[in-house]
This record gives structure tokens, sequence and C-alpha cells, in this order.
């Protein structure tokens, strides 16, 4: 008999040789038709592996990422042995679960395919499929792989660089390929396929190696799944922001500028004002000063905080000057110039706490095929803060930097996030920067103030960075995924290296402790998930224009100016739009641009001195005078953008 | 007899061998009593120099540069005589004129001087001046100078690289000196004298040669006006903006983020933010739109635009990356981004003319020995705008420019400038880019735009940049102290460079013109100079903290709060001082701050609900109510920033 320990810490005992699924089927029929996927004692294993030892069991189900994964593991074995049996030429390479499906990278020799192929690999896939192929893992010498894959220069390859005795096969149907483990039970759980594009793909990622072609594929173990997930990309492709950019005008790339560099035109760097500015108001209510610090540092700056030495080999290179030879980085932070700020002046306990923000430009060399719009760039403006505190004040200053989180999120219509408290490694002391009592005390400080506010968080015990633990918000955006914003981290290490200092009550010299903020994170990647999450229609507050006058005809000009005026009168941002088009027209060129409100003026309105209201999207809010118009924005306004 | 051309254009006919005073003399013996100095067909020549040809004289006074420089060349010499009287071991090397005086590198051997021989430098040069010598030029032998200095090594390596010939001598009293010429009439011209400072000074300014000691003086026709001078030296102390900016808390330097790179504290940060607000909603209300470019950008752009090829190897070296081998250069100016966001899109005449306007932050390198203060940085934010129009919108846009400076400088009390207009050299046609009519068009256009806005103007000719014309402001700081300010310049080559063009009514692709523009230039080098110029007393709709309510005691602290509330209703920005220090203490550091108001509360303010007013300064404006206060600071504002 072994003893299998559960997640839930019970212990059972089993005959030797059970396997997962037989587990399973132990604790109910029902859990066991949902059991896709397992892993004991932390590596994963067959629902079909048998059980030799004591260990730890973890069953995983479609609902959990693990058992996503060895669902599309398995699909893209099915996906290789459609493409083995439609293209018999066609060489296999290798094939992994991703994010949301799998693909298979192969060397289809003369032939080649295109989306046309598509449904054929589809139906081929079904029927493989439907046929319930069990998947079973098996051993085999060094000299039987190779000589399996003969004809297979890239499975050839992979092989010589594996040790014999490590090297699995797994079979299904009549197909076999290389392979680690992992999979689900039976091909007949995947009910729904789909192959999404074809890329091109070097060899191992190496332009020198031959060039694949790199098969994209998703599957769901239900076909409404698939329907969804494909509406889903739909929207997605949609809101991408790098396409609403385009067409609301509000950045560009230049290739002279260079890759991941972002030109903000005119209507972007409005909208980034607007964001500053908002957050300018509620900062400088929650006591921040702003500082203005330059976009390089000497070397020597970076070497005292230790960023040169982690970074310094991987980053943009320094700047030389021509005749001193000195030596300059791109900042890739702002906290070193902020604590050189800091030790500008001499401060006491009760200058504390010391709240220094600024919109800070840095630079960060990322790789050009890393680079991605705005969400991954090489030059980007964080709404950054330090806090400079007493160890006491940790905790009313956390408390306070997430209600200024929690201010930003709600004001911008991000209701659905979660928190992710990382604290350190309590059996790994020498990994960590600080006192033991100080880390115990802001943990406590970042623990309390989650309960406090009533955070929905997790705890990760192990996740902390070594000189500091740190909060962290995701939010879910309106398609449902998952993105980091917002960050609190903690620092003893700065302050350490920086020496920085305050008088304390008792007289002596004293430590601060620094806590790095920022809310939106960057503001290019904010706009980017903010566009993302609303599809271009921001929160009234934040629209560049709320309001487009158009006229019927160029008769009502003076009339549409009247409004203008009233509208502006009630703090609205209005345009009129009075060009000699139809009213059709300048009504689908404001729904493109994403105008919340239309006011169209003509004979009726003017003779009335009253308004017809259509919104976005259509809805048409009858004529009515300015005054009460003003009143439904304001109400809509102030449901989203509260007072901090 | 010679034929003499005076600067009125009128020539007149002297005996051969008359000299310049004879000249001065033949007009009146009242010109003849001012003449100091002489230039003849444009070289430096004595006052007795014997004319011997035909030619222009021109005649300077103390009024004219050209004589202040004779003065203080003289005056040198007279310096000269007495440090070779009092400190008879000592060898002399070289003496100009500078700027508003003189000094001379002295080796001092095994002495050394200090500010307390300052006053037997000067009584002793006193002595000299009053003894009325003549200043006499004469020629001498190589020979002869070698062995007049065979025991200073200074004066012999000056004369070793002179060519035998050209080498002439000044004697005046007993002393004899080196010198080209260029001398008043006599020693008895110079009534006051003042030794400045002393300072290290290596010779030939080489680090590896032997150190010298450089005495600076300066010297006047009048008492009276050295007295001036001194008190206003005194005054440009008090307000040298390095030491306002530190007294005032606005910015610091760190050594380690690097010298020249400024970093802004808060309330330097808070006082940048409100010039860029104002200038802002100007550009608004003109036109402009706003965007945001990154602080690097490939070094092909600058290829492109021209700047590499002309400053690259003396800039802020290259910066590349670590796998992708690009290279990137710190920005040093914007224009050539503006280029870029005007060529992401497609223009017609219609829209244009375009308006980008940019705080950028740009970075040139200088020599650290350059670097000054807030006047001479590495990294400075230019207030930075580029008009794309066609070149019949030039005439207005020009225009337009110009009302915006003058509202600016208006606005923060800079009354006294004048504009210089930089025009081609018409017989050089060779030197500039773009078509002749087109010059001619902007030529005309910066004229016109001069004559229509009154401004006091002078014309330079052949003074334009090879890519346009331009004009720039120069202003008169209280201390009468003369600055650059304020550019407005049109361009023809970076149109052409960036291949930039719009579509014009005709259907045909036209090149547009492009107008770079910047009030402030810097908000750096103009803090700096509002600094000196107001001595810290910004305009009151500048100042961050307007009014401080001084409470008696802290029994008055709801009292102030409540006066504060008042002001805030009205706009006014104040801060309340309830620290339990007295009232002086609290008026002193206010004063100190340079608040423009002090606010004083007590028991008969708060039973009478009033306020006592003092103004910065200490002017007394009696108990008054805070709406009565709000109407005094309303009046003032106004006095100086109007509308735009």
């Amino acid at each position: 008999m072994i003893k299998i320990t559960l997640p839930d810490g019970s212990v059972k005992s089993f005959e030797q040789g059970s396997t997962p699924m037989d587990v399973a089927k132990s604790i109910s029929e029902g859990l066991a038709r949902n059991i896709i996927s397992a892993s004991f004692n932390g590596l994963t294993v067959e629902t079909s592996t048998k059980l030799t030892t004591d260990g730890s069991l973890v069953l995983y189900s479609w609902k959990n990422d693990e058992g996503k994964k060895a669902f599309w593991h398995s699909s893209a074995h099915v996906l290789a042995q459609a493409i083995e049996e439609l293209y018999p030429k066609s060489k296999l390479t290798i094939g992994p679960a991703i994010d949301n499906g799998f693909y298979y990278d192969v060397d289809f020799g003369d032939e080649s395919i295109s989306d046309k192929d598509f449904k054929t690999i589809e139906n081929k896939m079904l029927e493989i499929a439907r046929g319930k192929h069990e998947f079973a893992m098996r051993s085999v010498t060094k000299a039987d792989a190779l000589s399996l894959y003969k004809d297979n220069e890239y499975k050839t390859e992979l092989i010589e660089n594996l040790e014999d005795g490590t090297i699995t096969f797994c079979d299904h149907s009549t197909f076999t390929d290389l392979c680690r483990g992992g999979h689900i039970p039976n091909t007949g759980i995947i009910k729904a396929v789909k192959i999404l594009s074809v890329a091109g793909a070097y060899w191992r990622g190496d332009e020198n190696k031959p060039q694949l072609t790199r098969v994209y594929g998703t599957s769901f173990p239900k076909q409404k799944e698939l329907t969804e997930y494909l509406a889903l990309l739909e929207e997605a492709k949609k809101r991408d922001h790098r396409k609403l950019g385009k067409e609301l005008e509000l950045f560009t790339f230049s290739q002279r500028v260079g890759q991941g560099l972002p030109l903000w035109l005119p209507k972007g760097a409005a909208l980034r004002e607007r964001l500053e500015n908002f957050l300018k108001e509620a900062q400088k209510k929650a006591g921040y000063e702003m500082v203005v610090t330059p976009h390089i540092g000497q070397k020597e700056l970076y070497e005292t905080s230790g960023h040169y030495a982690k970074y310094g080999e991987d980053s943009f290179q320094p700047i030389t000057t021509p005749k001193e030879g000195e030596e300059f980085l791109l900042k890739p932070m702002n906290c070193p110039h902020h604590c050189e700020i800091y030790n500008s002046a001499q401060w006491s306990y009760k200058d504390l706490p010391k709240r220094f923000a600024e919109f800070g430009t840095v630079y960060r060399y990322e790789q050009s095929g890393e680079l991605h719009g705005l969400t991954r760039v090489r030059g980007f403006t964080q709404d950054d803060a330090h806090i400079f505190c007493t160890p006491d004040q940790l905790d009313t200053e956390f408390k306070n930097v997430i209600d200024l989180v929690l201010y930003v999120f709600g004001s911008l219509g991000f209701e659905n996030f979660t928190a992710q408290v990382s604290l350190r490694d309590p059996e790994k002391p020498e990994k960590y920067i600080g006192s033991i009592e100080n880390w115990e005390k802001a943990e406590q400080a970042i623990i309390n103030a989650a309960k406090d506010k009533n955070l929905n968080y997790v705890i990760e015990t192990g996740e902390a960075a070594f000189y500091g633990p740190k909060l962290d918000f995701m939010v879910k955006d309106a398609l449902g995924r998952q993105w980091q914003l917002g960050t609190i981290q903690v620092d003893y290490n700065l302050p350490e290296r920086f020496d920085l200092t305050y008088k304390g009550s008792d007289n002596e010299s004293h430590r601060p402790v620094m806590i790095h903020r920022a809310p939106f994170g960057s503001l290019e990647r904010f706009i980017a998930i903010l566009l993302e999450h609303t599809g271009g229609n921001f929160p009234l507050w934040l629209m560049p224009n709320q309001v487009s006058v158009l006229t019927l005809s160029e008769k009502y000009e003076k009339y549409g100016e009247k409004v203008l005026t009233l509208l502006e009168n009630h703090e609205i941002r209005a345009l009129v739009d009075n060009r000699s088009e139809t009213i059709g027209k300048k009504i689908r060129e404001a729904e493109m641009s994403k105008t919340p409100y239309m006011i169209i003026i003509g004979e009726q309105e003017e003779a009335e001195n009253k308004i017809s209201v259509r919104q976005h999207g259509g809805e048409d809010l009858g004529t009515i005078s300015v005054d009460e118009f003003a009143e439904i924005v304001k109400t809509e306004i102030n449901k989203t953008k509260k007072q901090f």
C-alpha cells in the first residue's frame, strides 16, 4: 500500500500501482470524469501513470491551467498525426502547448500550406479525436529512437542531445512522437479544434537554420467554448490598441526615430496629459510633491544603486563624452535620481514622509523581436513616486497608496482586479536585505492594508524581491484577459546603498524606508490596456472630445457656435462640425472617432433653442436644452470619476 | 594732403601726418575732450597715430565699446606698472581688456598677493594715473625685444612666436610693455580703479604649464561710475540664480547624477509647471497642438537632418544596443522628431498650418569648465514648437508668433527688449538653401511683422542661418544686462531633407515652410534669467506660494484654516504657518522665501473677522477683510498677466 496526500492535506492509502485516475474514482465518479491531468510530487504525470511510492498528488481538470496545458499538448499530438497523414513527406519537429492553444513546427518539404488547407486539417484532427485513442508513454533506447527518426534530421538532432535512458515516446492511435509526457486520458475529450494561422519559424529560432512552417491551433472540450473563444479573438482584434491607436490618431512609430519609441500625436498627447493631470490632482491631495530629473545619469549612479551590475551588459550601452571620458546611462528607472534629491537636504523625522513624484520617462533595451505596440516598448513614462518614511509610518503610507490605486482603477472603469502580496521565504533569511524586525513590520503592514481595504488578495511566500515585500494589482479587462497594473514595493536596499538618513526623535541618525509605487505602471502600457479594455470608448471624463456639434447645414453655424459656448460654460469639451457634408457622413465620422455624444442642430433646434442628442452607438436622447444635456453629462462623469 | 572719411560719410582734407586727435579737434574742442580711441580703415590705432594715407576714420568715446576696450587695455598697463614697482621680482605675462574691466596674469615667484594687498595696488595705480603719462607705441627688433625680456621666460616665449618687423612696444611713464596698441591718450583719464579679485590661471591655459596669478580689475573715468558698478556687482551677487535657487529650494545638482544636469526640487518643479501651463494655455488659444516624442533617436535620424555631420563628433556619443548594434543619439533638438510626426500623415493645404508644440528635454554636450548654474547646462527643456505652413501663410504665422512672444515677455515683467532680424547676404546666394523667391517672401514677412508689431529692431544682413532668416529677442534685465531670449526661425532646409509635402489647391505636391520658435528659449535658462531679473520676487501670478498666513499663536489655528479656505475660494495659493514660533521669526522666514503677502492673525483679527496684511519688503496694508485683500491680489495679477 502507498500513502497519497491530497491538496487539502488528507492522506489516503492505495494499492501500489494505482493511477491518478484510480484516486479520482475513489473520491467520486463525477470527479473522475473531469480529471484530465495530474502531478505527483511536483512532477507532471499521466492520469494513467502507476504510482509506486508515497507522495503528494494534485488532480487537474479543464478549469486548471495545468489541465489546459495537458489538453493542448495532447492536441498538438493530434495535429501532428493529422499532418503526417495528410502530408506524408512532411517532417515533424517540435510542438508545444502555449497560452490558449498549441503549435507544431513542420518542414513541409516542397509543399506548403495555407488557410485553404485549415479545414481539411481540422476535419482530420476531429476524425482522429473521435477515435478516443489513449495516450501511452514508453521508454526507448537512444538507438531505437534514432532508428525510428532516421529520415528526420530535426528529431535526430533532438535525440542526439538527450541521454540514453531518459528518452520517452508517446503513442496514440497509429502515431508516435518523441515526448516527455503530460497528456489527457484520451483523444475523445477533444471536441472542437481550430487551426488559427501559419507563420514562418526558424529551426531552433536560429536564422541560419532552415525555415519551418509553424502551424498554430487551439482546441476545446466543447464546441461552444471554441465559438466563444473565436468571438473573443475577433473582438480582441477589433480592440487591438495598435489598430485603435492608429484609427484614433493617438500615436505612431517611425523607423527613422527607432522601433519601440512611440511618437505621441496631438490627440494621444492630450490623452496622456489628461491622465497625468488626473493623477497629479489626486497626488497633490495625498501630499505628494512633483520633482523633475534628467533622463540620464552617470554610470556611477547606477553602480551605487546596483542596477549597473545587474542590467548594465544587457541594456542600452553607456553614452560617453568626447573630451572628458565620462560615462552616462539612459535612465532605466527614476529611483536613483529621487534618492539623490532626498540626499540634497537634511531631514528630521518631523519632515517625513517625503513623497517625491515624477512622470519620469525611462529607457530600457528590449530586443526588436520582443517589441509590441505600446505594451513592450523601449521608452516609456512611469507615473512614478517614491515615499521616504520611518518604519512606523509604513502602515499608514501603504494604506494611503492603496486608496490612491483604488481611486485610479475605479475612475477608469477597472472593477475586476485581484492583488498579489509577495512575501519573503522565512526559511531563507540570507536571501534578503534589511533586518527581520523591519521585514516583519513591512509584511504585516502590507497584509493589514490589504485586509483593511477589503482587497481580494493572494499571498505568495518567497516571491518578494530581495530588497523588500510588495503588492501587485492584476486587473481583468472587458475580454477577461489579465494584466498586471499598479505596483507598490517596499525597499530596504536603496536607502542603504545611497546612505539615506533622517534624524529621529532620539536625535540619532536613522535609515528611512522607501516605497516605490506606480498606479498606472507606465502611461504607454496603461493606455494600451485601457484602449483594449474600453475599445477606445474611454470613460466620459477622459475623452478628449466629449461632444461633437453637427450642423444639418452651414446655415446653422452661428447657432452651432452658440451651443459650443454654452457647452464650454458647463466645462464640456466639444467641437463643431460645420463642414458642407451630409449629416450621415458627419455622424459616421463622429462614431468612428468614438465621440460619446453627438448634438445635431437644424432649423427646429434653433427655433426652439434646443439640441437633439444622440449617444455613441446610436441611442437617441431626444431634443432637450443644453442645461438638461449638461446634467446628463455631469451625472455620467460623477458615476465613474469620484472625488479623491 | 590726405582725405579722411568720417562715419557720417563726410570727407575732409588734412595735412599728411595729422592724428585722429587732430581730426577730432578740427570738428570741436568738446569732441576732442571725449575722444579716447580710434580706428582707421578698420584697424585700431592710437589717437596720436600719424595718418599718412586717405582712409576712413572712426573716433570713439567712453560710451563706445571700443572706447571702453582702449580704456581697460590702458588700465592693464597701469596695473602692470604698479605691480612691477610694488613686486620687483614678479614677472608679467599677458593682460588683456575683458568685459567690464581687465586682468593681468603675473608670476609672483615666491610671493603671493591677497585681497589685503588690493588697496596698495589701487593707490599705486591712481598715483601713476595722476601723472597723465601719454602712451607711445614704437617698433623694436626681435633681438632688442628678447634682450629687454631676457629674465622673463613668458614674454620671451611670446616674442619668439612673433615675426621680426611686427613687434611693437608701448611706453608710458617709466614702464614699457610688449603691446599691439589701442590706448587712450594718457593715464590721466583713469580716475577710479578697483582690484576685484585674484585667481589661479595656467600659463596659456595649459594645466601642464606653470600656474600664474590672475589679477582682475576695473577702472572708470569717474568715481561715481565705479561706485555704481560695484553696487551693481553687489546686487548681481545677491541675485545670482545659483544662490537664489538654493535659498528658494528650486533646484540642486548631484555629482553622482552628473554635472550640468539639474534636479528640480518640488518648489522648482512647481514653478516650471506653472510656466508650462501658462504657455500651454496661450498656445492652445493660438492653435498649437501638443505632441510627445522620445529623448533619443536613431543616428540615421540625425544624419537625415544633417545634425550628425555638423555636431556628431563633439556631442554625447552614440548609445548602442547590445545585440542588434543599433546606434541612438540623445536628442539635441526636437525638430527631427516633429518632422517625422508631420510625415506620419498626408496633409492638404486645407490642413495647414500644423503647429506641433512640445516641452522637449534635449541634451547637448558642454565641456565641464563651461557649465554654469542653469544658464549653461547639459540637459534642458525647450518650450519648442514647429509650425508647418505654406509660403503664403508665413506672414500671418510670423505675426502670430510675435504676439505670443510679446504676451510671454509682458506677463513676466520683461519690458525692455530689442529684436534682431537676421537676413541673408544677397551677394552670396550660394550660401543659402531655398529659392530666392521664398527667401524674399520670408524676409519680407519678418520685416513686416517686426514693423507691424512696433518692435524696436535692428537688421543684420548676412547673419541669417544657411537654412532661413530669423528674429531673435534680446531682453534687458533689471540690472541692465542683456540676454538673448526667444527666437523665431524660418527653415527651408529640414522640409527638404525630410521630404515634407502637402497637396496644394492645384492638387500638386508642394514643400511646406517650417518655423522653429521658443519664446522662453529653455525653461532652465529662462528661470535663471527670471531669478536674476526679479531677485526671486516673481510676478505674483507665478509665485508658487502667494500668501503665508502667520498665526500669532497656536490658539488661532482654526481661524487660520478658515482664512486659508476663503483664500483658496478666491483661487489664491496660500499656506498657514501655525508653528509655535515667534511672529518675528515667522515673518523673517516668509520674507526670506520671497512670499509676496503675509497675513497676520491674532485675537483682534479673529474677533473682527479680518486679516492684517503685510507686503514683502515690509509695507503694511492694514487690517482688511479677505474679500478686500483678494481684490488687491486680483488687481496686481491683472496688471502683469494679461489675457492672450
